[in-house]
């Protein structure tokens, strides 16, 4: 597609992209939501009046928000509406924007900002590989995966306050660990640091009621757009606190997700078949769509002082066993009510193969496998001042459909 | 102490507890911040600016909003002094209000709704007789507690969406279970409904930095004020589900909250020492003053289409082992940040006697003992139509300081 803004080809945010996001600028800090446009932002705020047709006209100030959310209450023809008007829009050679002084900014000038205000986020374990080699390391192989695994998506609840947009430092938790033998536990820095590979959905679309389910198959006007996540995870806390009621503080020290919110539409040239489930699922679960992605991505660790970056782990979203429609209707299977806004996430997405893992935890296979990294140097879980980033992408025809990056780097705990 | 408003000596709302509330009326649905005082609610929001102490005059705003987060968001010195301030205005004879046309309302004619903009929602599993209880009936009386629960508070994130205020109902969920030996789970309405008998705090103060810790002897200023909880479980479906990241749907269905907030202030007179701790806690769980309550609680369940409501349970929150200071402690432990308007909660609150468990599950002992009711019936778990009554007090000298009703009625479940 033509593009009236230029962009080189390799561009995570080409024209068939448009993920939503919200910015600032050290010229004006008031949050607005943008489109990310090659290296550009495009202010929607200070377009919004050109939004015009059936479905946006009175719709506009969605866009003169400072979070996503209101947009995202809308309806999948609002949100196409507005996609293919800005296809137009970046596309025509006599564009009103062209006249709308300021309307794109570059990237390298903005802030960026969470693009929702998250009302609750929950994550989920959908990934047949990760629970497989977590079952096997800490169980064993024959009883790897529990009975109720392949007949729902397991999920949890996590901390909606400590979701942090890419770039936010984490820093390494002191929590309560207990080593094997041990009689007292000890409040010391997690020495088992570790990144989870996931992705995330946005919920869209009214409130639901609650007492009410969205079954898979209707599933598809409540979900708005992805983005990359890092569910960083103290194993060492996880591994004593975890029973009987699930992870807490080994997680809700930071879950760090991408800026730009890509959304469903964009990624239909990726969609791919979902995976065979065996068994069947039951009926509220099952959609007769294809809704998985095939979608490409990597975690590479930058240690500190270190020029050089490793990629440790490639692996794609198609390999999930359960789809985010799946996902969201077992959420709203007992009639939880969901606001947009809402972030659910994937789980640790690994593939069948050692370095498609998803985690540190999987990647050393809990420590035994030190991962070799660029500058001779290796590791078994994090240390201070690497930085992870996440970067994911659909490979087009022509064109790459990127995510941006979600990266955080380690600080060192502070001190007792 | 005198009051200018005249109230029954019993009444959960005398001058010396004036918990905080939000409303509304027919008249007006704007919502609005109230104290109750007696049968009335006293409407902060028509007399904010009365307060014109050294701590409010400049924060009057806090009294003219929809939620009570503003107010949560100052600190103890605030809060004690609009409680100084109201308990002048409540008990002077040539008090402003008097000249402050309709600033009385009545309880009857208003409607409560949640007290704060809940950001996140969590629940702990403090009482030792509860875990105890469950640890027995699912492992044995041996093992019933696992190795990390003396040595911190067991919890876990909640769905802050589907907290709701007293009054509503609940509909019973349909939800994924699977009968002891069945190979296939089944999607139905859950046969094995049950409340839990919970105690909640809502933060309050500013909002914390991810990555700082708040340890117990630094907790006052971040605890705002407590409500009943209904903690509604369907156990069949959590049986199923919740291994091995915790309760999920089995949960989110609904959570009910008293809408008076009784502040921590109202209930000092009923500090009790704290249970002692073996062994010692960790540094950052340690606090030296006693943070624990002597309030009576207890649950009723009415059939519907009677009159008779029995009581099957009397509890007392003083009971619990892990105080709400550590709670707070040890949520923030890893550096998770905290807002006001965040609710945490006790979990079940079950004494040592058979009838002070806390939920159905322990009382009819898995459902092998029924429990006897008034009108000739009896429950192991909630059957459609019942209303399940939360109370709570503190006895004074003279004076009863209750925290108003806590009640949901189940609603039958949808057909699928």
């Amino acid at each position: 597609m033509k593009c009236n803004v230029d962009y080189e080809s390799d561009t995570d945010f080409p024209i068939e992209n448009l993920p939503y996001g919200v910015f600032s600028t050290k010229d004006d800090v008031v949050k607005r939501i943008g489109v990310a446009i090659g290296n550009y932002v495009l202010d929607l705020k200070k377009i919004s009046h050109l939004f015009t047709g059936p479905e946006l006209k009175n719709n506009q100030d969605v866009f003169k928000q400072e979070s996503l959310n209101a947009f995202m209450a809308l309806t999948p023809s609002c949100w196409s509406e507005a996609r293919s008007y800005l296809q137009k829009l970046l596309s025509e050679d006599d564009s009103p924007i062209k006249s709308i002084p300021e309307c794109l900014v570059k990237q390298s000038e903005v802030e960026m900002h969470l693009p929702a205000v998250i009302g609750d986020y929950t994550d989920f374990y959908s990934s047949i590989h990760h629970a497989q080699n977590v079952g096997e390391m800490f169980r064993s192989k024959e009883n790897a995966l529990f009975p109720n695994w392949r007949q729902l998506p397991v999920g949890y609840h996590g901390r909606a306050s400590s979701v942090v947009v890419s770039g936010t430092p984490i820093r390494r938790p002191r929590g309560q660990t207990c080593p094997e033998g041990a009689e007292r536990a000890s409040h010391v820095p997690s020495s088992l640091l570790d990144f989870e590979l996931e992705v995330a959905f946005f919920v869209g679309g009214k409130p639901t009621t609650l007492g009410t389910t969205v079954i898979a198959e209707k599933a598809n006007d409540y979900i708005f757009g992805f983005v990359l996540m890092n569910d960083w995870s103290a194993r060492d806390v996880q591994k004593w606190e975890y029973i009987p009621l699930g992870p807490f503080t080994a997680k809700n020290f930071g879950t760090t997700i991408s800026p730009w919110v890509v959304t469903v539409e964009a990624l239909k040239p990726f969609i791919v078949p979902n995976t065979v489930q065996e068994p069947e699922p039951l009926p509220y679960l099952k959609h007769s769509d294809p809704f998985n992605f095939d979608i490409n991505l990597s975690v590479s660790i930058k240690p500190e002082n270190s020029k050089l970056s490793t990629i440790v782990c490639r692996s794609n979203y198609k390999w999930l066993y359960w789809t985010a429609k799946q996902q969201l209707a077992h959420h709203t299977v007992t009639g939880c009510n969901i606001n947009p806004g809402d972030l659910m996430a994937s789980g640790t997405i690994s593939g069948a193969e050692p370095d498609s893992f998803g985690s540190m935890l999987e990647l050393s296979w809990k420590g035994t496998k030190p991962v070799q990294l660029k500058g001779n140097t290796t590791r078994k879980f994090l240390q201070d001042g690497d930085e992870v980033i996440i970067e994911g992408f659909g490979q087009g025809i022509g064109y790459r459909l990127g995510f941006g990056k979600c990266s955080g780097k380690v600080l060192p705990a502070l001190s007792a």
